[in-house]
């Protein structure tokens, strides 16, 4: 029997309480109470700063003496003290423990339960992210290149009072073992706590297969749990009773591991030799799989008010746009339940990474303890998911601007406990290791001159485990973000620089993400902002498109895909997301959903920029990662102006993996329309590429006002 | 009070015994009771492959029924299992693992101990070192391009009877925790058994520091271990006593990283990026040092006889090489104790592999059950001496021949043991990793057409953790192994290739180890036997010179080389070692001695072979990885015919690093004699190179009789 509480909050000191969401966070509801506005506006993100210092006391009254009443939280962020009636009953660092209080002896006819909860932990006062070098909290909120600096803190996960008898169940952790033709399933319960439980286990379609209680059941005939794309996500149902107490639960039967990538043994192969790029492969249930998805940070800043509506409205986008994996990155807070039960049942494996991000998490005894005891907490409860098939420490920790190594003990920490706890999981120390590669987040690079063509048409890697094209956000979300007076001049030190269009990444300048110089270089200055966001999405689309169909067309050495990123916490004016807060999709997710079909045509472009009069040459492509045979035929188009000339018809045979076709070549032509395009029509469907072209004269100084 | 047994063995089920040497090899004793000969001579090692599939029993009888008698060993190799009086009383998996089992209840006035040991395992029947995949026991044994096949098992280590009363010492742990500086040590004693065990604290020069039972002690004004070259290896001696009972140890205080190498983390800077390389400099007491040293194997094929003075004779000749550092090989046995209290004494640091090498290690319950065990009885053995310094999985395991990944759990299980029992050590999964150049094994590689100074004068690496050139043995040894009809004459299918002179290595044809083609190349086909010792040793000693000296110019990006390999376990005709068997310094052995003394002159030269007539071009270089500044005087001379002509003097200035000098220039002179030298002259010692030369008429066909 669960009871809910009604909160509220205040400042610690202050006795000041306001209405408090639980779950939520004490910042957003001060917030609401104060009338502060919506967070998303000009710069009222900003005024958070002033509250990271103060410490907030939840409190809720309730009257119960009955024997058995627990208080049960299943995570409060991020350090607090727990109080019954003036009692301390618990200290907690950490926002991932489950906390678990049994009051009976505490209580009184009437009574007051209290949570302190500390200012926002800070590691030195460098008022950067660096501040988070010694905590579990999500890096993101002090602050990042997409993310204003703001730190919720409270009770961000459900908190309740629990009647528990004799026979109530705390846990149960069910482990399958399956033969090697994966036919076969030997499943164990451990159940913690409940007297003579019973166990009904249901097949996916609701057919009774076990009831009983014996904690060891052979399971026939297994039906496999697949990601999206490659087979259906199918899910066993389990109920646990003992007395009035029932826990639920799925089960999805799946083998998961990282294998060698293809060719990648043949390498290193001169003296002095080093060491084969580690394994990055998905393989599910004995298939290779290309694992083609995106990014995935917490969709909102106030992670606490996060529900499974919120979740839904993704993943369903998620899974629409053809992809099966998202990584879930180690900047954010890791899921609540909902969100792991939602990729179990869309067939979205999850990467999950411990919430460690550009940072140095140094080796001090004090984080050490925290980070095992978080971590703890995340594998047990994520690695009952289907979904859930790799862990990973966290990001870029093994480049410069992190400064961790091999030999940091977090790493080998969380190395450790994921062996103890869920060995048949791959573990990667970070993101990327050897052989991945990990952006480049612009469409066209001014310092080598490049764009996405140049940049991934040549680069070799394992798995593209990031990678982006930023783009501003439709003008009705900007409107909701910019002051009108302000909205027709994008600048710096606006709002709009707030919300990342300025000096967002700072080795790239204060060009980004909004990168008018790039759009300046294709489409010429003065423009306004209605063609700054038509052009920079044109860029995202086609940028995107090209970088997810260029990793496929590497196949098999690369054997993953993932763009940065899908969704955003808040409405950014410019950002590489391809959906704009909360959750309306940019024109790039119609171009990767289109990139990620699993048969399909595609054009491996040399260029994005063209003279005319010049040669163009690409490469045709027969894409296929759905482990089926297919066959088209490919009729392949030139369109400008108002012209489509058929330039080639290709008749790709059949194929159940990528062929590579033709090189197709053809002279510019002259034209007044700038941006041209290659059309790719056939029976599993079409693809398109655009390309810009200058006349010979004009190549200097040009601009396409008609892209 | 410990009582020696004297031991008999016999091959299990024939009842015929013959005097057995405990520690030693049964396979040893068998061959000597009848009368093989030396295991060195012709093919007499081919004899042993009968003995594999027998399993051993040694037996030996006692008198004693006094309560708290036990038996002890502290290892036997592999698989046995232990009967007194014909009571079964332990059976044992692993070789690593200390015995230790309380006799008295199964006493009796007369008594009979037995040890039966299984056959050689094996993980298949191919015959080949693949069998060793699910052991525990060293690869090599299983046969190498160095070593035959011959697997010994037996009672390896130390065995005796032990009477234990109430107040024996089991075992002493002894740890310490350094403040910041260096200065100050808190000392704990954790003591397994011993009733009220009183401690003993010496300072290096033998004052006594402590005496009492606290068990936590701290020692101030510390004095730090040191490698050899950076100080002195400084041990601390203790004692612990408890009635009769003593337990003696030493304690070397240090500090001991990995740190990242200099300009490591400039890379990689191209997008896409990937992961900057692991660390792999060693940073002793927070200083850096350039790891200088060899790679050791076993220095007998039957590893039970090792005894003191054998690792002695051997160590010496590493420490007066001016080498830091062994990594000790995971293909052959780990060391006994002697091994490790004699690098704590000459300032040997330690590289300890686990038991795997170039194998798949499977991840089977089986085998990893006990991996555990005898990971866990190597770690908590190997940890307490001053001189370990690094731990690593084993040899080769990222690379092809061997098929392990970072998600093989063998090397998450050895990641999790260490770091819950030596966590302050570095762990590394395997050599090589990232940034790691591992190989090459020749002087020149016709494939590529180049020698080690154009391999290694263009490679960049963080360390060098094998390279090799070999060499044949001397005429003396040669006679202890080939018949003499066949000494004048290599020739595959022979004694000859038994002692690895032809098809050691599979992959470079029939011509390993002698590489004689290489030597025709250089000095003419129709070669004596005595032709081909001196030009093989010349060579080896040319290219070690260079490859040490080019890894120390390549400081401080490079940081570690260590050459393949210091001795070997038995004689070989041809092989890399730079000792022959048993401890026979090779010509080669000097020439790295002068390469690797602290402070010298230096000269990269660019090829091996010139055209009289050419131009010669090298750089000079100052070495100094001491640490302390210095300076000298250069003068460079060029030496042919008998002259002695001055190129050069360079005044280095003072510099406590590295420093690079001129490029010295001279077209080669013509000359008769074909080998000429650059000679340098300095106060800081003198250093010399040589080159050949070719006149230009000849330099399709020549050969260099004088070289």
């Amino acid at each position: 029997m669960k009871k809910e509480l009604n909160w509220e909050c205040s400042i610690a000191g202050k006795n000041d309480f306001f209405y408090a969401r639980v779950p939520g966070n004490a910042q957003e509801d001060y917030a609401a109470a104060h009338n502060w506005g919506d967070v998303n506006f000009a710069d009222n993100c900003e005024m958070y700063r002033g509250l990271e210092d103060y410490g907030w006391i939840y409190r809720a009254e309730f009257a119960t003496q009955e024997d058995g009443t627990w208080f049960v939280s299943e995570g409060i962020d991020y350090e607090c003290d727990i109080f019954l009636n003036g009692s301390h009953l618990l200290h907690n660092v950490g926002l991932y423990k489950k906390i678990e209080i049994d009051l009976t002896k505490f209580l009184k006819a009437e009574n007051v339960i209290e949570v302190h909860i500390a200012p926002v932990p800070k590691d030195g006062r460098s008022g950067t992210r660096d501040e988070a070098a010694q905590v579990t909290k999500p890096a993101v909120s002090y602050g990042w290149d997409w993310h204003p600096r703001l730190v919720p803190t409270g009770m961000w996960q459900k908190a309740y009072l629990e009647t528990r008898g004799e026979s109530f169940i705390f846990d149960v952790d069910v482990t399958y073992t399956l033969d090697d033709a994966l036919e076969n399933a030997q499943v164990c319960f451990d159940i913690t706590g409940g007297k003579m439980p019973e166990i009904r286990l249901y097949s996916p379609d609701g057919k009774l297969l076990y009831e009983g209680n014996e904690t060891e059941i052979e399971v026939n005939d297994v039906e496999l749990w697949w990601c999206s794309g490659q087979g259906k996500p199918t899910l066993y149902t389990y109920e646990v009773t003992a007395g009035e107490n029932i826990i639920c639960g799925t089960i999805g039967f799946k083998k998961i591991e990282l294998v060698m990538n293809d060719e990648a043994w043949d390498e290193p192969s001169d003296f002095p030799k080093g060491r084969s790029v580690p394994p990055i492969t998905v393989c599910l249930n004995n298939r290779r799989i290309f694992a083609k998805g995106s990014n995935w940070v917490a969709p909102e800043i106030f992670y606490g008010k996060i529900k499974h509506k919120r979740y839904d409205e993704l993943l369903t986008l998620v899974r629409d746009a053809n992809m099966n994996i998202l990584r879930c990155w180690g900047g954010a807070v890791v899921g609540k339940e909902d969100f792991f039960d939602l990729c179990d049942q869309y067939g979205i494996m999850v990467w999950q990474e411990f919430p460690l991000a550009c940072n140095l998490y140094r080796d001090t005894k004090f984080y050490l303890d925290i980070l095992e005891d978080e971590a703890v907490s995340i594998i047990k409860r994520v690695k009952k998911h289907a979904c859930h098939c790799i862990w990973c420490g966290g990001n870029e920790l093994f480049n410069r601007w992190s400064g961790m190594t091999d030999q940091s003990l977090a790493l080998r920490l969380l190395n450790k406990l994921c062996y103890e706890l869920d060995r048949d999981k791959p573990f990667l120390p970070t993101a990327p290791v050897m052989g991945m590669g990990h952006g480049h987040y612009l469409f066209y690079d001014a310092d080598i001159d490049k764009t996405v063509h140049e940049i991934y048409g040549n680069s070799r890697c394992t798995a593209y485990s990031e990678f982006g094209v930023p783009s501003l956000c439709s003008m009705e979300n900007l409107r909701k973000i910019i002051p009108p007076e302000l909205i027709d001049e994008p600048a710096p030190d606006t709002p709009w620089q707030t919300h990342h269009a300025f000096g967002a990444w700072d080795a790239a300048g204060i060009d980004t993400w909004i990168c008018r110089s790039v759009m300046e270089k294709y489409f010429g200055v003065g423009l306004t902002v209605e063609e700054m966001i038509k052009y920079s999405q044109f860029l995202q689309s086609e940028g995107l498109k090209f970088i997810f169909e260029e990793a496929r067309r590497q196949q098999p050495y690369c054997s993953m895909a993932m763009n940065w990123c899908f969704a955003e916490p808040w409405i950014t004016a410019a950002n590489s997301s391809i959906i704009s807060y909360p959750a309306e999709p940019k024109p790039a997710y119609y171009a990767v959903k289109a990139a990620l079909r699993s048969v399909m045509p595609s054009l491996k472009m040399q260029h994005f920029l063209y003279t005319q009069g010049e040669l163009f040459s690409g490469e045709l492509w027969f894409l296929n990662d759905s482990g089926k045979a297919a066959d088209t035929k490919i009729n392949v188009f030139l369109m400008y102006d108002d012209k489509k000339e058929l330039i080639i018809t290709w008749d790709t045979g059949v194929a159940a993996a990528n062929k590579r076709g033709h090189i197709i070549q053809f002279v510019v032509p002259e034209s007044d329309n700038k941006c041209m395009k290659i059309r790719l029509e056939s029976s599993a469907g079409n693809s398109e590429y655009s390309f810009l072209t200058v006349p010979p004269a004009e190549k200097e100084d040009f601009s396409i006002m008609n892209g």
